[in-house]
């Protein structure tokens, strides 16, 4: 046997083999099973190296390897390099049978400015869960805004020895996402300002005959044109029988450039363009207007991307985005502008979850990062799904919710749980010695970390703490505490936090220790959630009325709210529309409970103002403002890329952090 | 053995078979070898069907598969979904001692606003080298940009039976490298204008210990900066040393913003962002000015993307790009904006060309794409090195030159060729007859065919055809004349062309029919290409001082240039920085030999008009303007997206062309 025909043989014995084993699988998958995972060891280091050093200094297995031991098929996975792949839906057919395991959210107290830690401790867990503890586990996280990456944030793959593996490519560009939203989201704005300078300079009849051409002597309406026809009450499909107002009411959106709501978006951190004129050279014929960008994330189109649970409903939510208001008040959306066949096919490949591992080598799904103070700031309600059906029964998904539980929490459970049908069953809220500090009545910190102070503990923990305990159980979900430690907390405040959180309603309160070690730091956490996980949940949405008052009350602890004439006016305007029923996405500081974001620990006493209320009509949800909100950072005068560098030779990155 | 430890010993087997292929593989590549590629079978329909149904009907071979065929080895490659994958640049490295193949250039005459069809051309070449003939053969083509995709222009994977697939990969997003540009391109921008508002809003001293902060009680400078420092001639290394007025110098980039050169890109057909006003928002502090986006294909970061040979001279040449001009008249570039690190971080999977293949299954690298007006508007050097190698020393690379050879193919000599020391061996002329009678006399063609007119068609040979065919003998390289057959076109018609193209000086011409036959409808051409190539070519620059005349006397056929005042300032300010012997890259209408889009056939008795003259720095040109030239296209009344679609349940994509 020659070396080539020794290796057709072995390839077609690998071949053969792999249909039985097909076959086995596809049984094996109808029932749970724990996974096979070979997990990387890890050896941390004191002190703690930098997040790209750790990230670097450990090998991942190849993505495919990952996927085989988790239960996918080879033709459920795309790669894309060596190190992530996208994953087909066609797998929620596949395991449609398979009971879904255990859905754990990670949610903080009202944060300090330098954050919580809420993804490390994600991480952790699911280290810990996995690769520890043998239990099957997923993360589910967001992918970050590249933007920042830049800017003054640095990376958001967790930290230390809880990351997400290879951190630069979960940083950049990953799977192309992003910037299929950008893409989408800008051919829309395109779209608007195009059609309207079209409207602008040419007669009904000019626009009739350029939008329905003649083809081989034969005009004909696009599918999506019949779609906007039926929606206008015209029932025709032959273009010849319109009269010349139907005509007049097909070509002419009429929109009202003072009533535009779309923004363009870049997912760079670009203040210049918070607000600027368009249409200014010659060839827009005077047609200008101001608007402005966001920061990609913030885009309509990537809350979709988040809430959407099939290809269809996500087309079908694209199609009835609002872009704004026609002169004589009637929406218009993007169907009305015929491109809402294109979105659906920049997205078609944006809707499937990204598989990325862990540093000690288990799964994480990295899906979908909608703003969270515009949108409900959740990863996709899609990679839950999956994950859900690949751990199986007795399995854990934990995902992380964004902002203090007031917010992210809040949200996860009123719109993204009511958009998926999931149900939790155990939050994780997430504290630090010094936010609790902070809380008790200490100084807002910043970089500088207070001496050992009991007295401003306990105060922390009987105020935020205890409030956003008694938040979770307004949904009827159990709670444990995770106290992410810091190497210059003392074991007094450490033991204080976790009595005084079980104190508070608790069902547990234990340290974690993953940024130092790793999975092993949250062996402690992982029992606790095991544990809060095998209890009864009896989760009940918040609110089917009154939503705006309801959250402001039961949620923020507020007296009442107070609605500027305008938001009252953009009110009636949604329940006319037919919007009244969509669920409510709070624009609201997340460093504080209340409005204000030096109000901290439980403020009482206050009257929530509503300043205005906005919609994503195809997200489906309606957002009501409370304050200014930003959704275009800036960069500081030394941004982060002043240390970011590749070495040509090696590839290697250095300076993200 | 039960079937879980067979299929161990078979993967184990498996493996340690691949070691001894790869080495004994490594030896091979040292020497030719004709590859095993297992060509897909056409069956071409009566009539043509459309490009999105044929690309749709054929199955592609699994990208790994592809690459095997081809000499790749496993580790070099990098897999995005199943039908294209990137391949890194360590290939160069492994294959350093092998011979080159033989180097085709597709150009083409003077075209109609319809095009000639060289992409088309490229592939039937490819497909018949490959697939019918059994000769090693890559095709290296652009990237498409994604705007006008959705705007009227449709795809730009080739056409009926000669197409790059699958063509709906091609046409969108693809591996994301424009995406990547675009994230550049605007980090660039935003760190322009943040800076200028920073410099404006802060003294030296603020500005310094910002951008130099103390880390732990010690100020640093960056890498980057010490390079500011250096070229500013200040050679310090310790912040606390610098003088109070090195600190002003060094902080303080102070560039004047009516002569910032740098504009942000999208890669979207959006008409009203050709000339906007930026920094309206109160957070910018009235600092607002003019600006505009180009289509991000325009972005100097792709033209230095298909210029760069290496990753390190890709970084060295986006730190050099000139952004503006201080107010002192000194160049200001993206090192000085400390940027050009994170811009080769974005842009360091973007410089590996993406393999894909034709409609047979032969090999296509698809990489970088500059606009052709003005950039160079040819493919990437590295694709095209990669792609020598591969094919061996009797092997073919073809690629292709954008827009009419005057223009593409002067472009590729005088720039690709001077960036990447090859030498090209034929150059392919692609014609139509119903170009040939436009420029004969005929109307310009847009839609309608004109009838069969013989004397039209002798009159385009002699004018346009035979000047493009002395223009490539300028630079010494055969021509082999290829007429892009349409249904419409008698014999007496193609008989004439071929016979006049040869008494004009062509090598060969011959009749194409890859549009309706695949590569076998092009197997004339791939002999007299074979037939070309073997003979010696005695390539030569056209220049090396006068450049600007010697292009406009010689390949134009122009009297002489007239420069404007504007126009020769800046020539000389380019002198005086040293930019005088960077290459010339001409931004003239393609429609035209002259400036006067026109004027058909070989106009002469002209003086060519010199607008304006800039400079793209980092990517190594400067291009002089003749008339205005568009760098951001629009959409019309109804763009294409009208027909674009997506089937939910099958995933397939309706309405690209």
């Amino acid at each position: 046997m020659s070396s080539k025909s020794g290796f057709r043989y072995l390839t077609a014995a690998y071949r053969s083999q792999n249909v039985v084993r097909s076959g086995r699988r596809w049984l094996q998958e109808q029932q749970y099973r724990p996974w096979q995972l070979r997990s990387l060891k890890l050896q941390p280091l004191t002190p703690v190296p930098s997040d790209i050093e750790i990230s670097r200094a450990q090998t991942p297995k190849p993505v495919d390897q990952l996927a085989e031991e988790i239960g996918l098929l080879p033709e459920e996975l795309e790669a894309y390099g060596r190190s992530k792949a996208k994953v087909r839906l066609s797998l929620l057919d596949r395991l449609h049978a398979q009971p879904d395991g255990k859905y754990v959210l990670v949610a903080g107290i009202t944060p300090t400015p330098l954050g919580e830690g809420k993804s490390t401790v994600t991480i952790g867990l699911v280290q810990a869960l996995s690769a520890h503890l043998k239990l099957n586990s997923f993360a589910c996280l967001r992918q970050p805004s590249q933007g920042p990456t830049f800017g003054v944030k640095g990376g958001a793959a967790g930290g230390g020895y809880a990351q997400v593996i290879p951190m630069e490519e979960f940083n950049l560009h990953l799977t192309g996402d992003i910037h299929a939203i950008t893409a989408a989201n800008n051919l829309v704005a395109a779209a608007i300002d195009a059609r309207m300078l079209h409207e602008a300079t040419q007669s009904d009849k000019a626009l009739f005959s350029r939008l329905v051409p003649s083809v081989n002597g034969v005009r004909r309406f696009s599918p999506i044109q019949i779609s906007r026809l039926n929606r206008l009450g015209i029932n025709k499909t032959d273009p010849a029988s319109l009269t010349p107002e139907e005509i007049s009411t097909f070509v002419r959106l009429d929109l009202d450039p003072s009533k535009i709501t779309w923004q363009r978006v870049l997912d760079t951190n670009d203040r210049f363009l918070r607000k600027i004129t368009v249409g200014q050279a010659s060839t827009e014929k005077g047609q200008i207007r101001e608007t402005g960008f966001d920061i990609a994330v913030a885009s309509e189109i990537m809350a979709i991307l988040a809430l959407a649970d099939s290809l269809e409903d996500m087309k079908n939510r694209l199609a009835r985005m609002v872009v704004g208001t026609s002169r004589s008040g009637e929406p218009v959306t993007a169907e009305d502008l015929g491109v809402s066949g294109a979105l659906a096919v920049l997205m078609k490949d944006a809707i499937k979850p990204t598989l990325m591992q862990t540093l000690e080598g288990t799964p994480v799904f990295v899906h979908a990062g909608p703003f969270a103070n515009i949108a409900h700031g959740n990863s996709s309600v899609l990679a839950d799904k999956l994950a859900l059906k690949l751990v199986g029964r007795d399995g854990f998904v934990v995902t992380e919710a964004g902002f203090g539980a007031d917010i992210g929490m809040e949200k996860f459970f009123n719109i993204k749980c009511r958009a998926s049908g999931l149900r939790p069953n155990v939050v994780v809220l997430v504290a630090t010695v010094r936010a609790l500090k902070m809380h008790g009545g200490g100084p807002n910190v910043r970089l500088h970390l207070s001496p050992s102070n009991l007295s401003l503990v306990a105060g922390g923990c009987h105020s935020n703490l205890r409030k956003q305990i008694q938040i979770a159980h307004l949904f009827g979900v159990p709670v444990v505490v995770a106290l992410n430690v810091f190497r210059t907390d003392t074991q007094a405040e450490i033991d204080l936090v976790c009595q005084l959180a079980k104190e508070c309603g608790a069902s547990d309160a234990v340290p974690c220790h993953h940024w130092a070690q790793g999975g092993r730091g949250s062996l402690e956490l992982a029992q606790a959630v095991n544990e809060a996980a095998s209890r009864p949940s009896n989760f009940q949405f918040l609110y089917n009325k009154e939503k705006i008052r309801t959250i402001a009350k039961k949620v923020y602890g507020a007296d009442d709210i107070k609605l500027s004439p305008e938001a009252e006016a953009k009110i009636d305007y949604y329940s006319q529309q037919g919007y009244g029923s969509l669920p409510i996405c709070m624009a609201k500081t997340h460093l504080s409970l209340s409005h204000m974001p030096d109000k901290k620990g439980a403020p009482t006493g206050f009257v929530l103002p509503i300043r205005d209320v906005r919609a994503s009509i195809g997200a489906g949800f309606v957002y009501p403002l409370v304050g200014t909100m930003s959704t275009m950072p800036g960069l500081p005068t030394r941004p982060c890329f002043y240390d970011i560098d590749l070495d040509p030779v090696t590839e290697e990155i250095t300076g993200l952090f």
